[in-house]
């Protein structure tokens, strides 16, 4: 096989598949990035047998063949190439040289033919989204989706189509995260339950802007997204996801309305007296027209008080911060809403369309010192 | 005390001081920096026994006193506060109200009085250099300070004064870096040993520009500097310095002039192939007019050719890349000289004045399977 690329087309290619490189595994062929330029075109394939991603790098083909190459040595080579065309020509002992001028890189490859290949998925009935809507929507679910669970369900993303809406929910034992988007088509109605590591790798790739589009192909155990020359296959989590809408009631008792940023800052300072292994809630304390927020834990006491606008019952109940403020960080609106219905009720974070819906369970004051 | 300070001022003190207050130590009130509002101005200071750093924070005092407050929790404190005036009152029991409008944060702080004064240092016979030179020179001999040798010598840096000269020197085992400037005074002979971690934090803290001082005072056993409206004083390293100049010879076999950034460049890729546990030398073959470096190991192998001017004869030497790389790194001069004697010398970089000069000892190939 003999290629020449521009630096830039390689670095890009090799980033891109780099994303479901496994890092443990004890395929030492799975370690390697596959280049085939056996079919007219250039290109880069990986394969971690959950994720796999394949790019169409742009270059010349000079000689046909396949090659796999470490994915770790090849993405340290090619980022420190001078910025110009290089050329990566391999022997039939799978010997590969890297050139540019007058500087040669050699390292061993490996038989391509031994790479294993990626799952096909029948490319019909495509969901289509803009990247950047489908990036948004990941960011603002992905980080509620329960780790170490024994629950595999949880570590996956419940998306959910529906004519032309598309839902996306992440659950833990803690809270629930709900974003919804309109789509410029209707479809069949469709749910899958997608590993949130498929997404958060799907997150990282994509570069498009809102004219951009992203296709999501849907099978019984695969979902393929397709977009720019790159195509991400991912196994789906099987299993049947929470009845979430179940789970959740609309009544309240009290409805503040508050600044996120002045929210999301004075929660911030009182995590630095709930931290790690002191797990101190913070009490929210709502009366009147202020929203007070207190914390009290053997490194120290804060004490703030923000205004706002209440309707319904004065509250006091308490938090777990970190719940909270993850949920304010992926909210892209000046103000926010909050719904209560009790202290042991969870405090619903939601805008008047249920674009987003956060709902985020309590802790309680009486197990504490308060 | 109580004392009021806007957030700006107290972050910045607070870093400043940060940088001397011991990671860790069995003393627990050097972890804490001492508020010093006793004596008309406001005062904050660290001392790690070796290093002590005292700076003037602007505000305004309006109940006199002192406090030790954990270092690291006022850090996080100050950090998280808004930007405002912020007041710090303390009571009888060292309670500690950090206030600002409707926020409240409560510490515990400790009686000030413990707290260890720094050693007092004579303000007598300055040197006087600017703050951008002194910034400068530290970070282009520092790196080459010994660590974890049993020498404490070496983890210094040896500091010469001698008329209108400045000189400092490091070394460790294998390589020496030496830089001189002219300074606008002449001085007694004066030299000292400063720890490398001295230098290190002087430089953190350094903010000024070229027209901005820094006033050296040089006692027996310690060293104080001044600058902006802080001072750092240090202990001194007890011992004699290695006798550099009588190690070093001018004679030269093979001077070759190269553009810096080529041969950074170079060796910054050749350094894929020699990693930590790797160890592999480069190969440096001066032929011709070509500057050809080689490495080869057992994950791949790179030789490139870079142009270059040469005066006297063919040469092949062998060099641990990162101790070439560490003297490019901080030299700012677009072309560099390379001289050298032969395989089994040390190689000069140095400029044609001596403001600079690396020394790197070679590494035997006839070891290495070349």
């Amino acid at each position: 096989m003999k290629i020449v690329c521009s630096k830039s087309e390689l670095v890009n290619g090799v980033n891109i598949v780099s994303k479901a490189v496994p890092a443990n595994t004890t395929m030492s062929i799975l370690e390697c990035i596959l280049i085939d330029a056996s079919k007219g075109e250039i290109k880069f394939t990986s394969n971690d047998t959950e994720i796999g991603i394949e790019t169409v790098v742009d270059g010349t083909i000079e000689e046909k063949g396949t090659i796999a190459i470490d994915a770790k040595m090849l993405l340290e080579v090619v980022r420190k190439l001078p910025d110009a065309d290089i050329t990566i020509a391999t022997d039939d002992n799978f010997s590969t040289n890297i050139t540019c001028g007058k500087l040669k890189f050699n390292i061993m490859g490996k038989d391509g033919k031994d790479f294993t290949t990626l799952p096909t998925v029948n490319k019909k009935d495509a969901v289509i989204i803009s990247q950047l809507t489908f990036k948004d929507i990941i960011r603002q679910t992905i980080f509620s989706i329960g780790v170490n669970e024994s629950n595999k369900v949880m570590s996956g993303i419940h998306l959910v189509i529906k004519e032309d809406e598309l839902k996306m929910t992440s659950l833990d034992g803690h809270r629930v995260s709900i974003r919804k988007v309109k789509l410029k088509d209707k479809y069949e109605a469709k749910e899958i339950i997608i590993p949130g590591k498929t997404l958060s790798e799907v997150s990282k790739i994509l570069s498009g802007g809102a004219d951009d589009d992203i296709s999501i192909y849907i099978e019984d155990n695969y979902v393929l997204f397709e977009f720019g020359k790159s195509i991400v296959v991912s196994r789906l989590i099987e299993g049947k996801y929470f009845a979430v809408d179940k789970m959740m009631s609309y009544d309240y008792e009290t409805k503040v309305t508050i600044s996120k940023k002045a929210l999301y800052d004075c929660i911030d300072r009182s995590m630095l007296f709930s931290k790690e292994g002191n797990k101190k809630p913070i009490v929210v304390n709502i009366h009147d027209n202020v929203l007070e927020i207190l914390v009290n834990s053997p490194l120290g006491s804060m004490d703030e008080e923000l205004e706002m606008n209440k309707q319904g019952k004065d509250i006091t109940i308490g938090f777990n911060p970190k719940f909270v403020i993850d949920a304010l960080k992926v909210i892209d609106d000046e103000t926010v809403d909050l719904y209560f219905v009790n202290a042991k009720a969870p405090c619903y974070i939601k805008d008047e369309n249920d674009n987003y819906i956060y709902f985020v369970l309590p802790v309680n004051l009486n197990n504490s010192n308060y």
